[in-house]
């Protein structure tokens, strides 16, 4: 339940304050050049450190269990974990008091109370390192294609991001964001007619990323409000170059060629400092809470490596698939 | 590449003008009941008639192959075949002159040119049939549901449809649209904290339907413009009931006993009979183009059906996959 | 749960005597030859006839309702139907009087009584005209690789089959038999180190034949009882040559480029028309049972065609897997 | 590739002489209690230690990475590693000089190279050390069922096992053995009819395993000179018991409720310190070869407990999925 893709398949272990998090990726080809310096970029973005995002710092260094001799992938599976450093006792009790918007209740409800739930357990955005790690492997599979993602958009606003954020913690409160994600370069031919389009794919990947409320391919909700006459992307080449985008780059669940499009809207962070209100299972009462400890005032913040990292691990399994299906 | 599911799997099969469409079902339970009848109602919701929907008629008749006797499922795979019989033989050169905005050439790309283009082959709408049919024995699996997907928008409004829709068909053009789906009465727990998560399965199927441009869960895009204090839901009883429902039923990738929302944007219909220009493989130059046959002026208003089904096949995954995730 | 493969994927569906039975092939590379004659000679052999076989006949022709256009596969799922003919109706009560060595208990209480038993439903050996016919894709995918089935042992004997088989027949009894299959020319490379190594893939293709009661790879049980130095298989050449081939063509679960070499060995007929005894369920009490009914005295004589063909999916299915585990 | 399981899903990792072997489980159900010392009988018996074992002494500690937490599982992914700690540098090249009866040369062309080939690396039998440890879990889960393997065979002989791996030490060489392994108590209805019977599943898991060259059912290939009357399992009850158990508690792929029994054949260790030849691609040339190093001299002695481990996970996995496919 907890693994994706069909070739190039990632797997995800771990807990916010257990040992470690990390990832165990199958499928991935020999001879790949991999070394511990490679992971440093990505995780770097992912680390929390600028302004608005939580205090907590892992060093997150990478610890290759597996698969991975002489600095080239052997073919066999890559193991890699990230063991938990800076994790703190909590007193703060999920079970008798779940926090709004957080999974403490459906945890605790689907796993009959077994979860660990300390700084959110296997729910907290910590085991997204192991995501990124995999993500860093999976674009040197499609090192020809370039996968870009960025925020565009803070709270209804597409500039003046700092000031927007020193705000929402002023006010004890959070915001959220939009992520425009482009893969250039990109090849025709990868998806499937049917259950796994290229959107599909995608947007299962995006989804599984803690707080994404939406996503759009092209021109997205917008096209809902156009004439097939505007919407239709004409193709000017026998590449299958268009003249307009409005597709994002798939036709049919395919890609064409042209350039991978998609947004994805991010919901505020659901941990404020201001007092909300919540049910208290002990006592039986709605009571008013005050969430402490760190927390990031905008997740939206740290998560377009995060958006890269998913994007690239489907389209480098697509890839590989695709040399599999033609004869 | 061409199923989905884990426990309650679904394929389907066919091309528009080939000998049948239809779908295979494995893991379904035995001992449901299921009449030819019981596939009539969506079936014939699916099916075109309405203003704005293709003249195309077929009969929609689902000849049960194999897994179903005496009236009950019987735990061997379920076959169910729609035979052909209203397809005209096709002039158009789709692989010389691909019209914008179909999988034309992403198809004939992707397949090296075999791919069966008779009306659309297995890229076809026509591919839906098996869809809402295995959606039917879904919704029995999971009858203590109700899930509702109605248009509430057509062309940027959202009333008026039948004008709108006119309008568009007198200047030789389409339209878009948009869904919303609610499942009432869901139980709480269904879905995976990463990679399955609710969402994520949710819209990989719902992405599969030719025409889907975007989803948002629960208030979607609007959330990225939210407060935290604003956008969390309050619980308000120990059975997760919550104020409000901004998270659209799933909290952390888990269904959270509320009902569950999302919205989809629909495209306008590819096909119009206005001229549109594309580039023509045989002369190597862009031409004007003419669409002639019979087309829907709104995919939109024939999706609800298949936006329930998809919608089901997930739940009734998740479902049986739920039995036993606590020991 | 009737699936198997990973790029290239049969299922099988149908009941002996419902209204058809088949397969649904995904995954397969588009451009494929494929003509309706082309499954004649296989389906041919899986067909009864010659002495020791069932009298019903089936003329077994394949109705292909998707995937194949203009002789050639299209890249989209391939769906074959046996649409059954020579059904006769049944007054025999599985269900009250299980007959030994079938599944007709085993089939009951796992589907709860709602398996259609006629003719042994999905449990009959029917169903494998649905396997046939997917090995003859298969085949066409690995057409370099010569694979040879055959009957090496009936009843302990390794000649004089017709014989014992009129033997069998006439004692109103039925015999086993020991299947060879060898596949040629196979490229080195083939199968995983763990989990899904090629005797992993290839055994479990073959246990899903029914009657199958072992495997062994090149000496196989034999192994058991040689020294290190007798068993191993001295290497001779840089293409991997060895002396003797006792690992049957496979070192750590991958083909070595020898000849892929294993025995399977086939129970006798469960259905024999000597009175034999079994539990009544409705009396309660062990009871005399005769069987009567057309049954093949040995269902070796037909199976070497079916091994061929599971042989055949795994080898086309590790094949197209393998195209793309180095970088 | 490396995975197993369609609920209970088990995925391995590691290299003989690299950082780490483990295991990563997933779909494991909440709430069942583990300790480390529940993994010590287990790992103990894989450990080597006994006359005709390697002489490589690894601790075999398990350091649990993520999943259990306060002495159960939590439902999120369990990662188990065990860190390597006595890898001696080796300077024996493989590459240059593979042995007969090893991986060394399929593993090096699969894998281009690349190839991690200390010690066997991902061939060698460490790796099943993650496996135990997934068995352990895998026994929580169907506590009612007892499996038992054990040795009935060495070199051909039933008993006096020790006197015949002397003689084998003594000359250098090496001995097969053969397991039988039988589960008891174990209830009627696992496993599918077709592809997932669960001899497919048990053979798939089995020959996974390094070494095995053969399995059988029941009555096994002895079944095959069998007549019918003979190897029928006359039922005596409505619990389904049989007079006899020929058919090893399977019918059609599917327990009965009496007990499963197979039998595996296992060659002899490849390593041996006779002296052998084997083809040298420096010098391209049948060069005569003296392996030294620490080895089994019959892997057979250490297996049963992997055989009992896979058993385990198979039938863990089965009844997972039991519980979702009746209505």
């Amino acid at each position: 339940m907890n693994s994706f893709g069909r070739i190039f398949k990632v797997q995800i272990f771990g807990e916010s304050h257990g040992t470690a998090v990390g990832m165990l990726l199958d499928g991935c080809p020999s001879g790949i050049s991999i070394s511990t310096e490679d992971f440093e970029t990505d995780l770097e973005r992912r680390r929390s450190g600028a302004k608005g995002t939580t205090k907590r710092k892992e060093p997150d260094i990478p610890q290759i269990l597996s698969g991975i001799h002489k600095g080239k992938t052997t073919g066999s599976p890559i193991s890699i974990a990230f063991f938990n450093q800076d994790t703190r006792s909590q007193d703060y009790n999920f079970r008798a008091i779940p926090r709004p918007g957080h999974a403490d209740l459906t945890g605790h409800t689907k796993f009959g109370g077994f979860n660990d739930d300390r700084g959110g357990g296997h729910f907290s955005g910590r085991i997204t390192a192991g995501v990124v790690a995999a993500g860093v492997v999976a674009k040197k599979i499609i090192s020809g294609i370039k996968i870009t993602a960025k925020l565009v958009e803070i709270g209804g606003q597409t500039s003046d991001f700092e000031k927007l954020i020193e705000n929402a913690i002023k006010k004890l409160d959070s915001v959220g964001g939009v992520i425009e994600c482009v893969a250039e370069n990109i090849p025709a031919g990868l998806g499937e007619p049917f259950w796994d389009s290229a959107e599909s794919l995608i947007s299962h990947a995006i989804f599984s990323i803690p707080g994404v409320r939406g996503i759009e391919f092209g021109s997205g909700f917008a096209s809902a409000r156009m004439l097939g006459s505007e919407h239709n992307d004409l193709i000017l080449s026998a590449k299958g170059e268009t003249k307009t985008n409005h597709a994002g780059g798939i036709n049919g669940g395919i890609t064409n060629g042209n350039t991978l499009t998609f947004r994805i809207a991010v919901k505020p962070t659901s941990s404020i400092s201001l007092i909300q209100e919540t049910f208290n299972f002990e006592t039986q009462q709605i009571e008013p809470l005050r969430i402490t400890g760190r927390h990031d005032a905008c997740i939206a913040l740290r998560m377009p490596v995060i958006v890269e990292a998913v994007t690239a691990i489907v389209l480098a399994d697509l890839s590989l698939i695709n040399l599999r299906t033609n004869f």
